[in-house]
């Protein structure tokens, strides 16, 4: 498995600078413990000009698959269909200091309980500059 | 001074139940410690169908003047920029269980570090329900 920790704060801390700096609104979401029971949030939201983006964040160090608990891909689905927002997940690649946002369409169910994003679609998904 | 404290979690964790329940996708901020320096946050971010709206939530006993502090005026006025959001001030009025929706513009500047809401803006302003 190739997901390193299922935060990964200062990643998100990171892609949240880079939003502010392409000029987006940013905001993240309060830690775990905090998060009321029927709120459901992604790890971050960024808007522009009313365009909403919402995102869970992963990492991983090489190019394996990633998995994601169906709860999550719920909450980020939820919120996105409020917003009328773009949902993504969005991995880091370690090491190359590259993020690339993969399309909740792209994940490929495994079980009730969780979702897989496949190595190949991590490789091949668009990175962060091409479609912000 | 009207205010009780100047953060009140479990008055703005009602409000964004508030707010969830209309259909808004709602996001709290992280908790003070947690902000890093560079994102501005409001209190609160509530989008539905790309309407924006952000939030410094604040709480009154009577009708007293509020005073706020130009920071946090001013981060609140970043992220709607940057979102394209409308910006309020939400008080809420304890006892009487209402919220009210202050526009900055309804704000008086009394010094370099501060902002008044005065009691007959708050007893005038919108209710929560009129212009959600």
């Amino acid at each position: 498995m190739g997901s390193i920790g299922s935060h990964g704060f200062s990643h998100e801390r990171e892609l949240a600078r880079r939003l502010w700096m392409l000029g987006y609104a940013v905001m993240r979401a309060p830690a775990s413990g905090k998060r009321t029971r029927f709120l459901k949030y992604p790890d971050l939201v960024a808007i522009k000009n009313s365009r909403v983006l919402v995102f869970e964040v992963k990492t991983t160090r090489s190019l394996n698959n990633i998995y994601i608990p169906s709860r999550q891909v719920e909450k980020l689905l939820e919120f996105a269909k409020r917003a009328c927002g773009e949902a993504y997940i969005a991995v880091k690649i370690i090491g190359s200091g590259k993020w690339v946002l993969v399309k909740i369409s792209d994940l490929v169910k495994v079980s009730e309980s969780r979702f897989k994003v496949p190595a190949k679609i991590i490789s091949n998904s668009s990175l962060l500059e091409d479609i912000i």
